[in-house]
């Protein structure tokens, strides 16, 4: 009788979840069950004996497949978007008839990403000052990236519970842009630079002094280090989590 | 009736103390009602009506004036260096004596500093690699710094509470000194370079990402909201706290 | 009979002067023989036998200054600004009457500054994309700042004489600001934070691989050794030279 | 008739090869004409037409491979190693018989290593302090890199010229390998990470200024514009040419 976790991952080809094959195959502790493309039937799961399920397809279908999951007992680690207060909502009410199943839901798996927002945040209300710059390839068609604005927003949260005022800021002669996105108070940069994948810089400044908390991610395999952790912790977490900081162990 | 806080500055004269007479002038809730040097009498701490104290002095008198802060009801807070075992665990008889009394002796009031060090402690159990960088100015004479050895320290045991293995190295061929010092399994590199002051750079690497927790030190006078953090919250602290890391809420 | 070079120094009571005053006095090869503060004479140079100068007073008096200098075969080294085209063209015409004599005007006698932007500028035709982050104390009033703007006319200058397109920018959805400022095409990030100084990185980035130069700035005194540089090399180089660069020896 | 420079691709089949045949395809003003590997004839890049090879071979066929295309007339950019006085000797006398044939031989295409490497030589007479960290990913076996101890000898050999004295260091008590691997007087750094690939950092320092050349190579793909660079430059420069450096425009 095996010991390992029977693992099932939904959206085995796509980008992400062919590299969750990969990693979940290469896992000592795991066994890949199932493996479902777009068209496979989620009763697959049952009868392949799956506990565990990995979600990485698309927002339209993840609902369907985290609630079949649930509804047969299976624990679920999520990295689909979509997932809006509705949806939210009445998968907690699932959840509520299931006590000892867990869900996460992460909208970023990388360990280091996701240290460096709750790192960034716990140290803002010590510092005069914070800054974010954000640096990726120039294909990309938003900015700031939608992490950086995330993390301003955690940081003004935490200074604003905290009484810290606003950065101190003299500029009174600005070249247009020149200071930056103005995110709830917390100025954030983007560099666009041929080369470079998704970097994150936050710099918190005090007199004398120099905090960053630099974040690089230069490949999607940095994404599955989060996946397994979050596998190997959510049974042991039932219920709804959302955010992998909630699995991290920040507050010891 | 005033309501700021009644401080008194011991060792005013040195480099340090000279910048907490300032600091401590300088802070709205904060009043300095005796500064005293090297030839000062400690009663003038009584007469001045002061209820905390900041000990900035050296080794030899640091204990007796921490001791003597205490028997009169006044809380203190402590840069000095010098406190072994043995005075510590006296200190600790005394407070039990008066348990409304808060000392804190800690040896780095950068908050920038004893974040980093604490934040590169709660990451490390998360990456495979890990290493350590440290500039400093080229007048410095031991090579690592003690607080790159500390920090060290810190991974180090983070690392072995949660079962990780030692971080990946194939070198076979290497150059005496290339990979760095070892301290405790972590490796520490100490950059000396002019017209640097006081940095250090802890690496974290992961598959496909790498995450960097920087602090600059540039000014001695980065110490001084460490110390004016410590006054406002020693009271709240009964008892001795060894390091500025308790009084900072990375727990929550 | 001494052989060191006679140095006077021109408003040696402001903050660059006095730098500059410690400087020439602490070099083996200088010899401070005068140093003026706002009312000194200028015939004091003539009487204490300088036979070079530093100007380092205000945009009002510099002219004045440096044509006393050369009429009297005194070599100059100028940081003060203020020297615009009719200045200059009236200074390159009384040169020409004293052919053996030189000028250095420098806006900026920080080595590693000037290195920077030369580096830079030679760097930046071979790359698709390049943008320039400046880094600030937040009492500073301009943004971005005069050597950021200036480097990134260098380099927009050297990417139009090599036939270089734009730095590819895929955005289309942008917060105000996030992209920072366009300086004839070359986006200038600038952070401003308490702690610190003055600090510029260029980001140069092609397919896989990035090159990042970076100057950081900690202190007046990092002006001295291009002031001395400027002193000891002013005497081969007889006209007028603008920019320590022309003194570097970058094209060997 | 074609204007494209008609190319051929020696070592097609191997990790850099193949990533030359996708450069050259996708060159708008280059042709690829031949693409051999291990076991194609040479008599093949006649019969395609070929007037430019490039060599990404082995170090066993190299030479012969050079020669050939030297024979006839071809120009040649060579990225594969082994090439010893003895072989470059040969091949010198090889080219005065054909005046108007190039060969470029370069052991790095990575344009922006090549130009960090550059400036670093050039910036180091003018700094008290230079130090190198390197850092790779893990499994790398030798350290330092053979691009950071060329980097130090180059600098090395600037500082030596210019009559610069050595870094300072007052170190006196160091754990071992702390300061890193002394590399003709240059100190040496090499950090070993998950997650990286290839990057390297030059820090110069001066009283109150530090200067940081730094260069990540993140993907093989940073080779390619060099290569591209050297097929498009190799007949400008008849001749023997070892080094990318000599067809960049570092001097101007």
């Amino acid at each position: 009788m095996s010991k390992k976790l029977p693992v099932a991952v939904l959206g085995a080809t796509g980008r992400m979840g062919s590299e969750a094959v990969k990693a979940v195959e290469a896992a000592p502790d795991l066994e890949l069950v199932a493996a479902l493309g777009r068209t496979g039937s989620l009763q697959t799961l049952v009868s392949a004996g799956a506990q565990y399920v990995v979600d990485l397809t698309v927002p339209d279908s993840t609902e369907a497949n985290v609630r079949f999951a649930v509804e047969h007992g299976m624990h679920a680690v999520v990295g689909t978007t979509g997932w809006d207060a509705g949806r939210l909502q009445r998968l907690e009410e699932l959840l509520a008839e299931h006590p000892e199943t867990g869900v996460l839901i992460a909208p970023n798996f990388a360990l280091g990403s996701v240290l460096a927002s709750a790192f960034a945040a716990k140290a803002a209300p010590y510092f005069e000052s914070v800054e974010i710059v954000e640096l990726h390839h120039p294909d990309k068609v938003d900015a700031p990236s939608g992490t950086a604005a995330r993390t301003a927003e955690l940081i003004a949260a935490a200074r604003s519970d905290a009484g810290t005022g606003p950065s101190p800021d003299a500029t009174t002669t600005e070249l247009p842009g020149a200071r930056g996105a103005d995110v709830s108070g917390v100025r954030v940069h983007s560099v666009r630079l041929r080369g470079l994948v998704a970097h994150q810089e936050v710099l918190l400044g005090g007199p004398g002094e120099q905090l960053t908390i630099r974040h690089d991610s230069y490949d999607r395999a940095s994404f599955m280090p989060g996946v397994l952790l979050g596998l190997r912790e959510v049974a042991a977490h039932p219920g709804l989590t959302v955010g992998l900081d909630g699995y991290l162990n920040l507050n010891a």
